[in-house]
């Protein structure tokens, strides 16, 4: 007798609009996962590193780092959301909210807000805005991601199409910092950069230097961190009968790689307080030397916050290619193909003069 | 001036029936012994993962996994016990009781229950029962394990043979449950899967679908975090004059693999009361794929328990194969070769409909 | 537009004689770190294992390990003081003072109490006292390094030549002793050695016996974990280009190790006081296997401890050598090339009899 009692995932006819998905496997977030994350990545921000300059700046602890919120959160949604998918397409309009200490627990819910089925007939495109949400119910987090989901019956009937609208940047009325949080009283020394917010201009290009070579045990043991568990970046008995034979790095330990190496040149830029869309734009294989560079976007004004300005920075990251040639478009418009990711966030960054 | 302060292990004469070791290297488990956990296997059951589904559960926090106690006190009797043995045989009446959360400290002591020297002389087979307990005394596993183990004098007597009589299976009477465990508000939903104790049946095969992949340093970072320094999991180049050139993986990674595997198609097996026996079929290394299946045996009543069920389950892992097919024995009765593991438990389940 | 926001860190000729530096990233230490120092290097002392054995020992929790406060303190370093060096030239009176829990936050400030141009007019030696400390002001850490850095402009002015007198050893009248250390009611069951201060002689020779072996991902994520960021341990894609072609593995990660194996043989060596000197001797790289072996250079009373005494040791790891021979000098003075660590430091261990 076979049973039919492993997780078949969703195929993108069972979705529907306005379709509520409760994920599954709550995740208490400790400080052991603190620790992994600085022994995985090495970052080196102050304020998610100690205690001290988080009081300093007006919170009860250091918090933990908006980016491994994020990956909990998503891993959390693959069962429900990705299990089928060919690719994942975009996000937008992820905002960090209320801030997660060590002990909160965090759980997942995902609204279908959007479909499209391709016109080969085999494929459809699924939106979903999906919320993070601590032990007391306090949103701690809400994006938008699209995927592109295999149908199971091909006959299955196209759904009506919405394709929602979605901002091309998080506006920064809407953000939200973390309870407390004041500037006032920053220290430069122990955060390990002069750079404040005032001091970098629109359009300025910061080749970070660094790079970390990433191993096959370091990213999986970050993506099972994350109780992420597509299959892709963990059977290796599998992906070698896949075009690049090789298991796949996820996405966001790229980002949480390049996120750290940003240290070296941006190294107030103590929280992401959200992310206006990022793509990654080439596969990266356990071997592979990530570097990164970043270009400041645009500078914004936080309401009620006169001791901290935001910075939209892209943060490109490549694989065995150093940025001090800011390696981006090529001349014939396409992409430099060492360039792995795109990523185009707010920073949060102490200012120099304070205004009363 | 050469000392002997090593630790040279006992041999085969050292044991006497009766005869009491204390072991060494009292141990505080600590929330961030649960993410290395995470991190290495992925584990997603819901009451190890959050405090709140636990509380839920009636438990004042998220438990220890069961297996994470296991390896731990197993560790700690490698050095008196097997540091001289020539193969792990077996084990039998593996109960676990008081349950172990953060913050607190075992340590263990284990008592020889069994002898019996081999008829070439050389070796013989040492039967232990070894007991964990907390840092109040409370008993939090017992389990019996036998072990071959040299000789260091062949011309020692053979003592007389006693072999100790062990129950097949751990009988459900004797289940220590999680004071307060409750499972009458039980999510399904944030368990992440619909089935409860009634939707098994004895014979239901399951194939769980999931592969992973182990590296060395994975592999040994779990053993060492275990404390457990037998070694043949850490010395390559020693190893690399043994028959198979390689350093071998601790069974115990991979029952922990296998049993998080099993979450797809268990996923409400959310403890493991009692093993009742487990046979390490193969040896595994780096580099191997490790797929799992598992099949239930028995279904049993909890005494005291009627909003829980207990299955038992053989699970059964393979390297390189995945488990569609269900590999176990081969026509000709011997096992199949890809079999590394198969392993007989009593997991505990909700039940759907609670008898009042 | 090209910025400079980067940290070109500091060159020979930048640094003056009693000047400065507040080292960046304050950093909490927490059970999480604990966690994976066990799980790198698998120690077994039991005062930094087990709560209930600190306690027993007069200690409010088990400690944090003092090399894993030396490792922190010491990333935190590097980016001012040795990010241009050609090489880290030795270190010395390093004194570990107020003790370390779960849950403090530290930060580093060093002193240049040296400086000497090097003939070729090209590099210098700078002489660096740093010193840590707690949330509370306490010092938790002091030693002094000397280090090779290269000048920017070989045309700077040589600086007035300064050279610290430094001690040869550290006093035993100067050491720290964890607030409360009390070993008279020692259990050397629970410690895994029944060898107490008395056991040792001066001159005695052990072999650790066990090897490990190390792996990429490993010591990588223990320099991360330190926040040490010295491109050499981390970015291949740069080091395939070097003499060696492979990337360097942090010292103090085969410091970590080695002490971990003295476990087998020195296993009531709870505490490290102090550290009299340390070369590493030969670089080291993933795949090698590490043993060690100890020679005991001194004995010494502790002032106001009647029930410990220190053992002055000094420890040797090979690499892909046993240490049954003990390697050292070889017959024509030179150094055996498969010692890569010659470590010298002050162990804590209770005595046998305490003298009232």
């Amino acid at each position: 007798m076979v049973a039919t009692k492993t997780n078949p995932g969703n195929y993108f006819e069972d979705f529907k609009i306005g379709q509520i998905l409760d994920h599954a496997t709550p995740r208490t977030i400790t400080e052991g996962d603190v620790s992994l994350y600085t022994a995985l990545y090495g970052s080196r921000f102050a304020l998610q590193s100690a205690d001290s300059f988080a009081l300093n700046c007006g919170l009860e602890a250091a918090p933990i780092d908006n980016l491994l919120v994020f990956h909990i959160i998503f891993g959390k949604t693959v069962p429900d959301i990705s299990l089928n998918a060919v690719a994942n397409l975009g996000y937008a309009d992820v905002r960090f909210e209320t801030s997660v200490f060590p002990g909160d627990t965090v759980q997942a819910t995902s609204e279908i807000i959007g479909l499209k089925e391709n016109s080969n007939g085999k494929t459809g495109v699924v939106y979903v805005r999906s919320t993070g949400t601590n032990q007391m119910g306090a949103v701690v987090l809400e994006y938008v991601r699209w995927v592109m989901v295999h149908k199971k019956d091909i006959m299955a009937p196209a759904p009506e199409t919405v394709v929602p609208v979605l901002p091309e940047r998080v506006d920064p009325a809407r953000f939200m910092l973390p309870h407390g949080l004041d500037f006032s009283g920053y220290n430069t020394t122990l955060a390990g950069s002069p750079h404040y917010f005032e001091d970098y201009e629109i359009g300025e290009k910061i080749d970070h230097v660094d790079g970390m070579t990433i191993e096959e045990a370091e990213h999986m043991m970050a993506t099972r961190l994350y109780q992420n568990t597509a299959k892709v970046h963990f059977n290796q008995h599998q992906m070698q009968e896949d075009r690049f034979g090789r298991r796949l790095i996820y996405g966001g330990h790229i980002i949480s790689l390049a996120r750290a190496l940003t240290f070296n040149g941006l190294g107030n830029a103590q929280l992401i307080a959200a992310i206006n869309g990022g793509s990654h734009t080439a596969p990266t294989f356990a071997g592979h030397t990530i570097y990164a560079w970043s270009v400041i976007l645009e500078k914004a004004e936080i309401p009620n916050h006169q001791d901290a300005g935001a910075l939209r920075v892209r943060t490109l990251a490549t694989k065995d290619m150093p940025c001090e040639a800011f390696p981006d478009k090529l001349p014939d418009g396409k992409r430099n193909s060492a360039v792995i990711l795109d990523f185009d966030y707010w920073a949060i960054l102490p200012k120099k003069t304070i205004e009363v």
